[in-house]
């Protein structure tokens, strides 16, 4: 696929600017906002039950992370998520540390039986997914995962099994609808010591499915984006503190010329 | 009215270092307490139940922000609104997204009638509560309202009915006690694409209040300098990133000099 | 001691990359995380009673901050406490604005009686929690107290009470076991125009006990290498908003040349 479908998302969400209702968690909630504004969507942070199930309902896109999860919040997301669906207003889930603690497991595992849009998570949250996936009596069992690609395979049969587009973001970031892998090699090594670049990541997918209907299509076209915005951002950053502020600059200026000497995505 | 009026304010503010008490919302509640410290004020924010009357009591102003509202948080809202009007404390309240939800403009409709010293909001977040004020049976209706300056009217009618000084911000800023309006014609647009933003800037109008009684006055000097220092920041940034960086700033190291010469203040 | 004690505690953190888990405020939870991650360790924020315990087990240290506090955080901090006591995980408390609020107080002294590994605060906050560590009929008055040095007196006495080590910051930075005190004199005073920089700070000591049973080398090595980075920043910076940004780079890229030509510890 041409890097021009790619780029022609993008410009559709700073077109429609999207509102996208994000529940999301307390420490990326401030640099979520301002990806969202940076190119060019609208973001709302709202996450009380009084209110969740109507302010979904004027939203194009729903985004559910669950990095610091409470059970108030829980209830509220699951509240959204089934709105959501109900409503065919795409959703995006976030399973911060998915694997981290039972409570974690539990709750991943119980949003992604709700059938989100797209997950995106590293590796070890994919693979706890899929593990729990297992164990709730709804899939093959993980063993037949290869040590190699672990968290690839995971994703694929997470895809298929829940029919969702699952994201595996790191170094590469793979995205997989179960039978589709799209690789894309963007981003730099410094976004890893800046908190919540993962969330916000998330999030800008949610704008993406805001306008693009094809969630793979969405997905890649996101993390492209972002991927890129990171390496150019990467360039002028003197530390993980300059690439947080200079990662919005080069969201909100990012043209076609540099995105499509930039991004690099393969189809295997 | 001179600007030297408006700049001795701010020294004010600088000089006495007022404790502003602020329940406000997840997003903004960093840059908030960072606009604050940068303007020389002394922010804290505080919301637990347990609390909020005592704090309020040590507090030289208060500021109610729902951006992120939720039950217990509303409830501690208008605890330390009516704590703070006993004790002839001012208050500020930012009705955020009030229209967005049946539960937010309940929760801004009632914060309003405990008559706060000024509200700051956006065109339809003033708008909102100007008909939740008249279809409480308290207030005209909103028919007579003028299509062209339709916020600025329901900002003049809000005043009146509450007796509270009410300020529309966007490209233009109005502010109006139902009678005199002013309007502050600084600011920048790119400011639009930073979260929190008209957080801070009613954190700061709360600061003004501290050390000034005329709200209206207050206000506009609030509006002022933040409004100065946003132009003063853009013109330092390359994007939202580095403008929200650079407005902090811009704030804390604002002169006479640079503030006369950008301030653009007109009674109507 | 040799500065070079203190900066292979440093290099220890890099190396080790700590888990420290964080029940810590609203206001700084973001850059807490970033100062975490820009000196190599790896931070989590997790406060629900449905993991505090679980995640407390997988964790090399605790930080406890009460300066957003409320009810079921403060249930999951004394949880949490506990849970790291039982297992010998060290923890840090950062008993922010203790003496504000009769809730406050109370809360910030049940904490002290769980005996943390560190206390950090600044002056009033360390003299509030030697007065009341006083009043529960656990210690002596606080009427021996010196007027000219009163917090320091107060730390070493607190210090010796509960057997923890005490941080006393500020201009000067005061760490004592309640026998040996030791200065940092880095630091840079526009710091203090900074919301959260001193939960930075503790969190900080959180990630260097870790790597370093000795709670005194471990915080005098963490105050120091946060001053110096501090000071760097502080070069850099056009006024607050930049230091908080330039903070985390000095952080991340803070070497030994550097650390050594800055660093200024004395015993006393």
């Amino acid at each position: 696929m041409q890097t021009d479908t790619y780029w022609t998302r993008f410009i559709a969400v700073r077109e429609q600017s999207p509102l996208v209702h994000n529940i999301t968690n307390f420490v990326a909630m401030n640099n979520t906002a301002n990806a969202l504004l940076a190119i060019g969507a609208s973001p709302a942070m709202v996450h009380s039950m009084d209110e969740v199930e109507d302010f979904v309902a004027i939203s194009q896109a729903l985004v559910i992370n669950i990095g610091t999860l409470y059970s108030e919040q829980v209830a509220a997301c699951k509240l959204a998520a089934v709105s959501a669906s109900a409503k065919n207003i795409p959703w995006v889930l976030d399973p911060v540390g998915a694997g981290a603690t039972p409570y974690r497991r539990t709750v991943a595992s119980a949003l992604t039986r709700l059938k989100p849009n797209v997950i995106r998570g590293n590796g070890s949250e994919i693979l706890t997914l899929t593990r729990e996936q297992a164990l709730n009596g709804q899939g093959r069992g993980v063993d037949s995962l290869h040590d190699s690609n672990i968290a690839l395979d995971a994703a694929r049969q997470l895809a298929t099994e829940i029919g969702s587009v699952i994201a595996v973001t790191g170094a590469v970031d793979y995205v997989t609808d179960g039978e589709q892998v799209m690789e894309i090699h963007n981003g730099h090594p410094l976004m890893t010591r800046v908190t919540g670049l993962g969330c916000s990541a998330t999030a800008i997918i949610g704008a993406f499915l805001a306008v693009e209907p094809d969630a793979l299509l969405a997905t890649v076209a996101a993390l492209a984006v972002f991927g890129v915005a990171g390496e150019v951002a990467a360039g002028w950053a003197a530390g993980p503190g300059s690439l947080q502020v200079a990662l919005l600059d080069a969201l909100y200026g990012l043209d076609e010329v540099t995105f499509k000497k930039h991004v690099r995505i393969i189809g295997r």
